[in-house]
């Protein structure tokens, strides 16, 4: 098992295991930080791969409320089926009898040898090309300062957001964390939780969203050193916006396909 | 609302459903016929539907256990967090004691304006130009007979299966069901289900998948007849396969994407 990204503890119960929050997994302005969302998904892939032994083929999160800093939250994993090859487990992530959040997933492995990948990586310079994005500004000491995120400038959608529509509602960038942490599914649940930012790009305004779910499906994950992540806004409609992503590694791997819904937030 | 494609009934409690299983709504071979996992997902999103008074924006849900027909399934809504504009919500879906699948999802509306889609619908002969095709052969009286399924004759993959991978793994296909019943979410999410038939076009070979989840995302829902329903396979590995689904109405407009993950069967 690789060394986390956030600070998840086991108890005496190989089901229950808790992490305490610090401004390092969590987002927002200094004086309303709140635990960033991919975390709460992150986590859970991390407890239920431990738990089960098996690692996720797919996982979804359920957001339901917020989680500050100072607080400890809960995670329970719960299997209700546990198969030959795969097992069905579920975590739910609570403070206090407060729940946070909630995932559903899948995990295990099948022998077999077939292995293909029908999407390919975009055509991007290669992150030691692209200059660093700082995507909300310097909001101190949180989780985005841990990740280094690097877009070709003006390429993608990062350019001008004067109310143009994007043509393909694409955002691409590559992330690695600052502390050169090895990829696993919870470091790629992470990077998923990034498909908000594509709405503002899609738009061509300043703007986002709050996650309502977190989709990430893992395919084969690989060693790399950055990740190649590939937004596209799908559509919005009625004050919601639907994106999907593809996560590549460096040498064009398909690791992991995520999908999100979210509440559009323009801030212009 | 609209008239349901299941029998799905109330009771005194409006967070609590049932749906007594019939035929109808089961797919397999006459001697083990189970309940269509679409019609899960189908189900719980009519339920909550009710149950909230709101639409859905967004809903996944993962298959735990088979039910039969003759068997009555017990639908209970739980509602969480109630906003002013959105409600995030569940549905256990049991029989007897045994759990048989659970749905989460977000359910709303929010007053805005902004409206656009970001993917285009592909080229495609009109269904009325497309042969009815017969995706898993006549296994008598199920639900499978209830779908007109149309496709371009090898045009994506229904061609032939000689293990020659597909360059794209994409599978389009026009659906709507016999009975006219009109479009509406809980209809897109049995269409929506269809994703595992686009393994065996993927890879060139007789197969499909079992279903681990469903998960779907409703942009906008227009008056159609048909609905287009563009698959991709986008990859496999140890024994799972995942895809997307972009789900169209005929005049293009993207009403809904969907996302699975499937444990691949090959019959070949």
């Amino acid at each position: 098992m690789t060394e986390l990204f956030f600070d998840l503890q086991s108890t005496h119960n190989p089901h229950r295991w808790f992490m305490p929050l610090t401004p390092a997994v969590c987002v927002g302005p200094p004086d309303n930080l709140f635990m960033y969302g991919g975390i709460g998904l992150a986590s859970a892939i991390a407890a239920m791969e431990r738990t089960c032994e098996r690692p996720v083929i797919w996982a979804t999160a359920q957001y339901l409320s917020y989680a500050r800093p100072g607080s400890v939250v809960d995670l329970d994993v719960w299997v209700p089926v546990q198969g030959k090859y795969n097992s069905q487990a579920r975590v739910i992530g609570h403070v206090g009898d407060q729940e946070i959040f909630t995932v559903n997933a899948a995990l295990g492995a099948r022998p077999s040898t077939v292995s293909h990948q029908w999407v390919t990586m975009p055509d991007m310079p290669r992150p030691e090309e692209c200059e660093r994005s700082v995507l909300w500004g310097d909001q101190g000491d949180n989780l985005n300062g841990r990740l280094d995120v690097r877009m070709a400038k003006g390429r993608y959608g990062e350019g001008p957001r004067t109310g143009q529509l994007s043509a393909d509602g694409r955002l691409v960038m590559w992330i690695k964390s600052v502390e050169d942490f090895a990829v696993d599914a919870s470091l790629l649940a992470v990077m998923a939780d990034y498909v908000p930012s594509g709405v503002g790009a899609a738009l061509g305004r300043q703007g986002g969203g709050n996650s309502l779910d977190n989709t990430l499906r893992i395919r084969r994950i690989v060693p790399t050193r950055w990740v190649l992540c590939d937004i596209q806004i799908t559509g919005i409609h009625g004050g919601f916006a639907h994106g999907v992503m593809n996560l590549f590694a460096q040498d064009g791997e398909l690791m992991a396909t995520a999908s999100q819904s979210v509440i559009v937030r323009m801030m212009d």
